[in-house]
């Protein structure tokens, strides 16, 4: 029996500084509503989507800051789109801020989380890679300030098994990094779900802007095609708060195509049948790691002196 | 100052068994005169440069085997090579099939090495991802037997000290793996220089035998942007003994796009200025390896278990 993941990349246009989580998980119910029409088991929505990318501004006031992050996941604001997609028997996932209390130390993460058809988180995800700079940067046109806002994960990359599958997640900046899909498919993963907020402008060396999208695709395409891995790659897109949020949100084949792709900036939906078993085309093959990887020589990987 | 490094792919067409080293050493030294005319500082040849791809075929006698080999590095049939380049004061690299005797037992490496502009090898590598089988299996359209005929090299990537920066070197299938260009980078390479032999034809799975070509640029675009680094991939291409080979040759810059590209499949050079100082742009930014990467996470990527 074949393992096919009908799955929806769920792009969502700009969220206004000012709009309500309540007004977002409107929109996101719209696009699942979308998605159950086109037979979808699974829809993925962004990074950080129920909110605008507050970590352009900074701000030096802890509320003004923790305005942004949920305290319970689900919570009231987004019950009503959990509710749906049970309703519907659909599975999701999507990114959020997290407030949690641990070894009595408020902690704050970038985290995603994957929910079943029946409604029960079964993965969640820390973000590893955080980007940007942890001091306020007046020089910048907008501020990428990850690194003050957020704890990095300090749990590794895994795979949930859900959807038939072993599913995993990464976040936004992670997807640059090869070591993510690497780790994750060591761990079994058979789809990466990764959603991102990507200014199309880049302070430290705007000389790339025009190469952002390029850059995109080529990451989770090499990682898709390398690991013989669906990749989902799902954007916030659009002028937000007067920041210009790259799109092309895409599924992407464990051949390293994309078989699907959105075409505006704003909210979109997209869908392929993933069959989970084509992933042994490629790992079974080319990239048979246990033939062909080496791990004793790859020493400087792991090296914290390097 | 700049260091600009211009630098030549040269591609080979392909080279018949029947055809000697005499032969093919001088359609090398046709493409190096080209280069000189044009500038150049460094000429990329080819992995296994002076004959046939024999791995394609099962050879019970290990003399037939080893009549592919070189025993010494240089030698008569390729120092005129050396003599022209030296004269030239043009650098180059170039892959052979390395016999040689080590704790009193014949090796044998898929190696390739750098020769400066004084005519010195300064950098020598042996393949460290060997593909293919070890086995006779005759319902290929042909074999692939490179597990068969070279051991794996034991050495780890490293980069050479020359041409006023730090160049490393892969082999064909190498460029397949995103650890190959990790461990350079984090080693310190600028430019990694990788020639390969890629048959069109897979067969072990033919239904992706149309994405080969698309294959062969995403890994080393991808490999030159996660690391900064810039990339010359260099085939050895067309129909040899009846095997397709790829070509696309090419130049990548450290921002991962390709700015220079053979449009044969045969001998054939193409040059670019590569600035190594351009690998800042991405390495001392997005890519900032100390600021960003999280090894202490990675446990599975050399994990002998996993």
């Amino acid at each position: 029996m074949a393992r096919i993941v009908v799955t929806g990349a769920a792009q969502l246009g700009p969220i206004a500084r000012s709009e309500s989580r309540e007004s977002v998980v409107a929109r996101m119910i719209a696009l699942m509503e979308k998605a159950a029409a086109r037979g979808c088991d699974l829809v993925v929505y962004p990074e950080l989507a129920l909110t605008t990318f507050f970590p352009r501004w900074f701000m030096e006031e802890q509320a003004d800051i923790d305005f942004f992050f949920e305290r319970s996941m689900p919570n009231e604001a987004v019950a009503p789109l959990f509710a749906k997609a049970k309703a519907l028997s659909i599975g999701f996932s999507f990114g959020y801020a997290e407030l949690t209390e641990e070894d009595g130390r408020t902690r704050h993460y970038n985290t995603s989380v994957i929910v079943d058809k029946a409604g029960e988180i079964v993965h969640r995800y820390r973000k590893i890679h955080l980007p940007g700079h942890k001091e306020n940067e007046p020089w910048r046109a907008f501020q990428h300030l990850e690194k003050r806002y957020f704890e990095p994960g300090m749990e590794p990359f895994s795979a949930a098994d859900v959807f038939d599958g072993k599913i995993g997640q990464a976040i936004c900046n992670d997807r640059r990094w090869p070591e993510t899909y690497r780790e994750l498919a060591l761990r079994g993963a058979e789809m990466a779900l990764i959603g991102y907020n990507t200014p199309v402008h880049y302070p430290l060396a705007p000389e790339h802007d025009h190469l952002q999208c390029f850059h995109n695709h080529l990451c989770m395409q090499a990682g898709a095609y390398q690991n013989g891995m669906w990749v989902v790659g799902v954007a916030k897109a659009g002028k937000e708060e007067n920041c210009d949020l790259i799109g092309q949100s895409c599924i992407i084949a464990p051949t390293g195509e994309i078989v699907a792709m959105a075409s505006t900036l704003g909210d979109e939906l997209v869908v392929h049948d993933c069959d989970l078993d084509r992933c042994t085309e490629i790992r079974a093959n080319i990239f048979n790691f246990r033939l062909h990887r080496r791990p004793e020589i790859y020493t400087a990987l792991t090296s914290a002196e390097i």
